[in-house]
């Protein structure tokens, strides 16, 4: 059952996470073995962090499109670190600051991690958080320019260790900012292609594993927020069941 | 008879509907089978956020030609919804305003909207929300970033709902602005291009039904706005009278 | 006799009309049929305006080359529309205005306007009130983008009546803006180009008709404004009789 | 002798003409037919202005290449205008001025201008004025909006008179600019390209008529200003005396 | 061993030196002849300096790819030069820092500089300072021409010696940006390249010769900040043994 | 010998001479018959201007590659007129100064000498001053500006007297920006290309007349202040005797 009590991954020492919780309030799917490796991965690296006596920072880009899970992957590994300062940096926290006050703030939960002894920050929607927009371009070369440093920054005492990971769905013009550069690690997080795991994460909604299959079937690459969205307007129209005519109806409405 | 009452459908707790009032004040016509399933589908949506159990957010971007109807058409969704909170954010109200002063408005708008248990927002005409001009193109990248990030933030207490409609005559464009993408479902109100669908229209104002219809033969694909502006002129030049001739006469002079 | 007196066309309630005298301080002639039909066409759309039911907004864009006669004409309806509240927006107003001062006054201007029952009001040269030039181009976007939610915004009072006449010499630039749209009427004022409207003006400033013909015979397709001043040039030249070979003299001269 | 008394060419009243002393210190040389007949013109519009019943404005763009002479020209009508009000506006008395400080006072001349009965101003090197630099190109928008009316803009009180004269070596770009439009009168002024002009000009500076008139033939098309600069430099030179060697030496040196 | 004791090469006189020790708090490895002359090039320059009686300004530019060592090479320069003012100028410094508050800095610590009988600066990764990306080009000229000018402009009190050490990754956008002629000198750090380079630096990580000889050969041309990341983690996964087959591994996902 | 007193060219009234002084304690070399031509022709303009009865103002345009020589030059001009007001206005004297902190010093600067009966100003490195770079290209245009008034600015007072000297190295873009035209005469200062014109400047910096014959074969072109550094390094590097083997590698050292 995917409904799993979040209660165990929370993090010991009174952490701020209200952000995370937030993004994992609907569960967390383990949907197949390629999702899987990826997860493992993460949780490797956050623990070679922790472990190392010479490393001190160490940074992973999480790309994929747009609804294929990276901000909540982030949060659970985030949640999982069992770190005293985890931190999400959101654009959703921004909306109607000034490039300064912006700024200010991101200044000012690095300035806190660097005094924790064990820090991870997740810079969320990266593209957001610069204000890109492809027309132009245009974006905030000031916060870009902090940030291209700070993925770079090591904690000043060597007894901090810092875990920074970011998200973006546009990594090839993160690559021209010079961004990508800037991270040790690169990972991409796929839409959902295998037909099973479309039809894990469709298992966690509605049981009726036949339509599942059907679904899955006729939908590949699709986004898991899209997937997820369409069956709850679809269960809705059926009246509370699943059936994968209704199904692919909302589908095409999404379009 | 389209001059119906208001009444019957205005929201029930004290909500603030100057704004809508004034947008169905010549009174609403369902012109037609199309127009008809277009005005269904939306309502069930309305319904489909208010019962689900997991998702808090829905959002739909209305686009159509200049004239088409489109504030109209949102402004009837959210009169009907029912919802507590149901406002409308108009670049009408932000004429005079500096671009700091606009994003503050927005910004409480949404924060009040959280605080809200069910909420309806109306984001109308987004080009000039964003101050969009094509030569350039210049726009408000500013007012832009936050409507970005708006369109898909959730409330945060799990209980909130918040149903979001946006208006735009150039949905290309806000698709290269990446805004389309941000909105769940996306719905195209055309322009009037049935016969019967203007004789419906020119009913309401008119009881000469032959001459309707002679109106509506010569008129295809016409914006409401228009259809009825024209009428109301050609009636005047007439000394009351609707007829056919008056009618295309006023109607060159408008282009 | 052109000279005929504007007492009888100045509004009744006490409305602030120096703009308006100013323009045309040096009279008004109706030069022939064309013009006489494009006034007639403007006054009936102010009528068409004050007795309609329904509607509460009518905007016309006057286009037309520089020095045609657009403000003297605007200003001409305004005066005999009768209205108590007419006003003119002009950007000899607004020399030495920074961009928020000018909107802010434009702002106020259509406020108070809302609060008459009949409004008029002159948007006059829209290209110097938006500060454009073609070098770029550059305009200021923040007086564009009022400007295209003004000429649309109905009064929210339904009693309140706004009549909106624009002037312009790009046309076609304004129409890249997106501003001719906004308008409902788009009227053009040619140049004099008819031999009898040159002799018409001509002879409201000087009495010999052979001469006035001999003039009118070779410059056709001349600005009122020009012809008006060089006759005047030309006459004082030649110590108060108009002669066609002065005449061409000072046309020369002021190309 | 060129060297004659600036005296008798002072306005009346009290003006301030201090800018107007300066320019012409060096004596004034009406250097020619060509240069009379220019020189006849410009008195003459001044004299239509002052006694015209209608025209309440007259402006004239002073155009020719840098040094040919063009404040110093505009600086003789406004001297012999006997204007009450002359004044020239001279990017000299900007430098390190804010462009709101310029646009102030600027405005604040205008305004000073219609409280006079009758008004000369010099709008001197017109693109100084508006910091027009070609490469961009760049310009200060606000400014050249501020000419653009102003030059067009009559006193508002009937009884008001007002002369312009704009100066400018780039006439094809201020034409661009949509600035030669709103001027009434075009004026070239040329280089010195007769023989004679340049001999007349040398003459007023030193004796020897055979020396002056190989120096006119060995320069032709030179720039009054240049023209006397050398001329200077060769006579220190030359202990006193001007030698055609040592003027086509100092020519060289300049280039 | 490379653990070498810091204390040694620490600068006498109560300098600030947080900024260096932090860039060598991993030791400081001479990798081989190459690597060897450069630092023996540097060294000498310095002694130069020191020496002369002429010069009172030398300056350095270091390129070289991202990771290629130069940070950690200027602060050994610096520590090693016994200069009494030795200050690093980093982007680490500056995150959230207005342009203004960035300019006064450096100024700042030029100024102190120039009051120094001998003083070192290091301007680090330069094309971060002055906030350079691709994309527009954009870059903060304030903050460019302010390094112009001060790479060359000497103490004004003669006996007051500075040596200035710029690094970059983007050399040939700096020649671009007419950065690099200001400096005296150029030295280019290359990656590691000869497999001796890079097993020198294994060696300081791990005993297994024979194993850092198979890794050396594999992995030619890597920078040597990637090598002991690497390396790094491939123990920690190795179980604190560095074998090929898990570097090689770890290697692939750091691209 | 070239170390000649600085002292008998001192400026007599109390004049501010620090810039120039620091320029020029390395002593001046007077290396050959070319240099001395332009000298000399400098100072004649100084002698001119101050002599002349009706010019009140000379300006001097001396463009070369880097290092050329041009600031050394200039200062020696000014410090050899004789005149009570002599000022370098430079780019080293404005870092961190706002631009409307730079142009304020500016404007002071001039103001001042516009008291002063006889005035000398350097504006040194035009391109810094302007904060000029190609790729754009972006500069000051508010500086430009000012610099194009005030080098054709007259002193308001006839029997004030202003030399102003621009050092520039890149003349043709300055000519593009206008600004060339602007000044009376040009001047250009060649690299030192005659073998002499080397060997001269070697002599005062080692006795060795063979090798510094060698040298100067094997470089030719080559700007004073490369020349001079590099000599200086070379001796050092040589243990005070100068090679032409050491010169030619410290040659190579700093390309
Ligand atoms: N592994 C998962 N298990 C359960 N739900 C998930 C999972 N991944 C994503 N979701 C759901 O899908 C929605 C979208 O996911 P998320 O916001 O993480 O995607 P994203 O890639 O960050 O999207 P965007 O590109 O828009 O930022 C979330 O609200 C979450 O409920
Ligand atoms: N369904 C309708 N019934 C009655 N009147 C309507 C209807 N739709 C639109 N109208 C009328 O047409 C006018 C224009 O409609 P509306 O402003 O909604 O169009 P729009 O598509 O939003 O135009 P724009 O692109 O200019 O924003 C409204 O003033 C309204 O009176
Ligand atoms: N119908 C008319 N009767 C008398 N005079 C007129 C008439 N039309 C214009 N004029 C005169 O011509 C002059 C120019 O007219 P006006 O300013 O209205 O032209 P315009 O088209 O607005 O010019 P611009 O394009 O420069 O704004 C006015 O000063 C006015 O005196
Ligand atoms: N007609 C004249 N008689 C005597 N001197 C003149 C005459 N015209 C110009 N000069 C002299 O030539 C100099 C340059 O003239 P002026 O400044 O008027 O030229 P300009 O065309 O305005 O130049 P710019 O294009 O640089 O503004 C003046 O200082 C003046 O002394
Ligand atoms: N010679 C060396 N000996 C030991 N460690 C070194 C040496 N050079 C570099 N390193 C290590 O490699 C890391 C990266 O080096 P450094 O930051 O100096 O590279 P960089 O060229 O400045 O990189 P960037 O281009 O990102 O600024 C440092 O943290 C340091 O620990
Ligand atoms: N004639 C000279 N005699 C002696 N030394 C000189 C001479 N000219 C230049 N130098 C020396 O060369 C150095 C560079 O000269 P200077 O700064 O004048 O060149 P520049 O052309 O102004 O260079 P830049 O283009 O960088 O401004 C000076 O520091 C000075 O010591
Ligand atoms: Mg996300
Ligand atoms: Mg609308
Ligand atoms: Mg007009
Ligand atoms: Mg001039
Ligand atoms: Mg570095
Ligand atoms: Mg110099």
């Amino acid at each position: 059952d995917f409904k799993m009590s979040l209660e165990e991954i929370k993090p010991q020492f009174g952490v701020d996470q209200s952000g995370f919780d937030n993004r994992l309030s609907g569960g967390f799917i383990d949907y197949g073995a390629g999702f899987n490796t990826l997860h493992e991965d993460c949780k490797a690296l956050v623990e070679n962090l922790k472990n190392s006596e010479t490393t001190s920072l160490l940074s992973v880009l999480l790309s994929g499109e747009r609804g294929a899970g990276k901000t909540a992957f982030a949060a659970k590994i985030a949640m999982e670190s069992g770190f005293p300062f985890v931190k999400m940096i959101t654009p959703e926290d921004f909306v109607g600051y000034s490039e300064a006050g912006k700024l200010a703030k991101i200044t000012k939960i690095f300035d806190d991690a660097y005094k924790s002894p064990l820090s991870l920050i997740v810079l969320d929607d990266i593209e957001r958080l610069i204000e890109f927009i492809h027309i132009g371009p245009r974006f905030s070369n000031h916060i870009l320019q902090a940030l291209l440093v700070l993925v770079k920054k090591k904690p000043s005492n060597k007894d901090r260790k810092l875990f920074i990971i970011g998200t973006t769905s546009i990594k090839s013009i993160l690559s021209e900012l010079d961004l990508v550069d800037g991270f040790n690690v690169n990972i991409k997080l796929p839409l959902l292609k295998e037909k099973e795991e479309i039809v894990e994460v469709l298992n966690s909604i509605s049981d009726d594993e036949a339509t599942n299959q059907d679904i899955a079937t006729a939908c590949p690459n699709i986004p898991i927020k899209e997937l997820i969205l369409i069956a709850e307007m679809a269960i809705q129209k059926g009246g509370g069941v699943l059936s994968t005519d209704i199904f692919l109806e909302c589908y095409e409405t999404t379009r």
